[in-house]
């Protein structure tokens, strides 16, 4: 009976996450270099991509040296862009319509019980645009910003070391055998 | 994988419309009586009134006319307050730590990737914030008055008539058999 909300889940959370390594970076990474970098499952990550990509926010390019990059500016990525790219502007809250049964009705609902929003429901609607004027209120550019202040200019050159081996492994694989589109 | 988070469920949304009914109303109900009256699962019911219980929401009294009142004045009960009583004050996102893992840290996180909170989770906290805010800033009496101006007077006639009805019966029944205390 309990109808529980997918809201924001843990798919949201690997999707900013992954996101952020593309942020102000021009090599193109395969969700298994994301996960692979970031020390998460593989296999939730690749299925979570696809539906940044199907909402605009990465596009996928093929090839050895393809991958997912930011398709727009990060600075243009809300956190509600994502969240809403990933659970599908799920509401917050599942309005069963409670009020359009009442013993008291003495049959069908009357007009008046059921014109216009439930008012519970209208504070619940209330409730979830603050959420979502918050969400929108943040992009993966602030974030970033904000990790790049605190990280050390080596942990940068780390990563960037760590992607140029990963493409050059892929890359020298080529050889031996057939090309394997990323993602 | 995927951690689904519970909030805004079903189970508020029964809570709510159940305390409603102890609004301006000076008769204890059992939760039974409310989902009567309510035409929702008994069963159901019965499992949400002692957490509103415990949270001091409602307060329960023993005996044929026993049932549950409201605990205090319906506008000093917030539907944040009702969440709380049945989530228990369960986050809007449950933050994996993602950022205690990359193969670039080459071990363990150092301390700058995990001082303070997560970048992520933070905006995650302002929007749980807003969320809870405009939750605190509707109560009981607010919506029980919005209601109330659209119901026709013969509705709350209606209402008080099934209400009295069912306390009769009951106390009608305790000449045949043993006090059964509501809630």
């Amino acid at each position: 009976m309990s109808l529980f909300m997918a809201h924001i889940t843990t798919s949201v959370e690997y999707a900013i996450h992954g996101l952020l390594w593309l942020v102000d970076n021009d090599k193109p990474l395969s969700s298994r270099d994301i996960a692979d970098l970031q020390v998460i499952s593989p296999s939730f990550l690749a299925k979570i991509f696809p539906k940044l990509q199907k909402a605009g926010i990465v596009v996928a390019s093929d090839g050895v040296r393809g991958g997912y990059r930011l398709a727009r500016s990060a600075d243009t990525i809300s956190f509600l862009d994502i969240v809403d790219a990933i659970e599908g502007d799920k509401p917050l809250f599942d309005c069963q319509e409670v009020r359009s049964h009442c013993a008291a009705f003495g049959g069908p609902a009357p007009g008046w019980a059921v014109e216009g929003t439930c008012a519970v429901h209208a504070v619940m609607q209330q409730a979830e645009k603050a959420m979502r004027q918050a969400l929108a209120a943040h992009t993966l550019a602030d974030v970033a910003t904000r990790f790049g202040r605190k990280a050390p200019k080596q942990f940068f050159a780390d990563v960037q070391g760590w992607i140029e081996q990963r493409i050059d492994t892929r890359t020298a694989r080529v050889g031996r055998r057939s090309n394997e589109p990323p993602p």
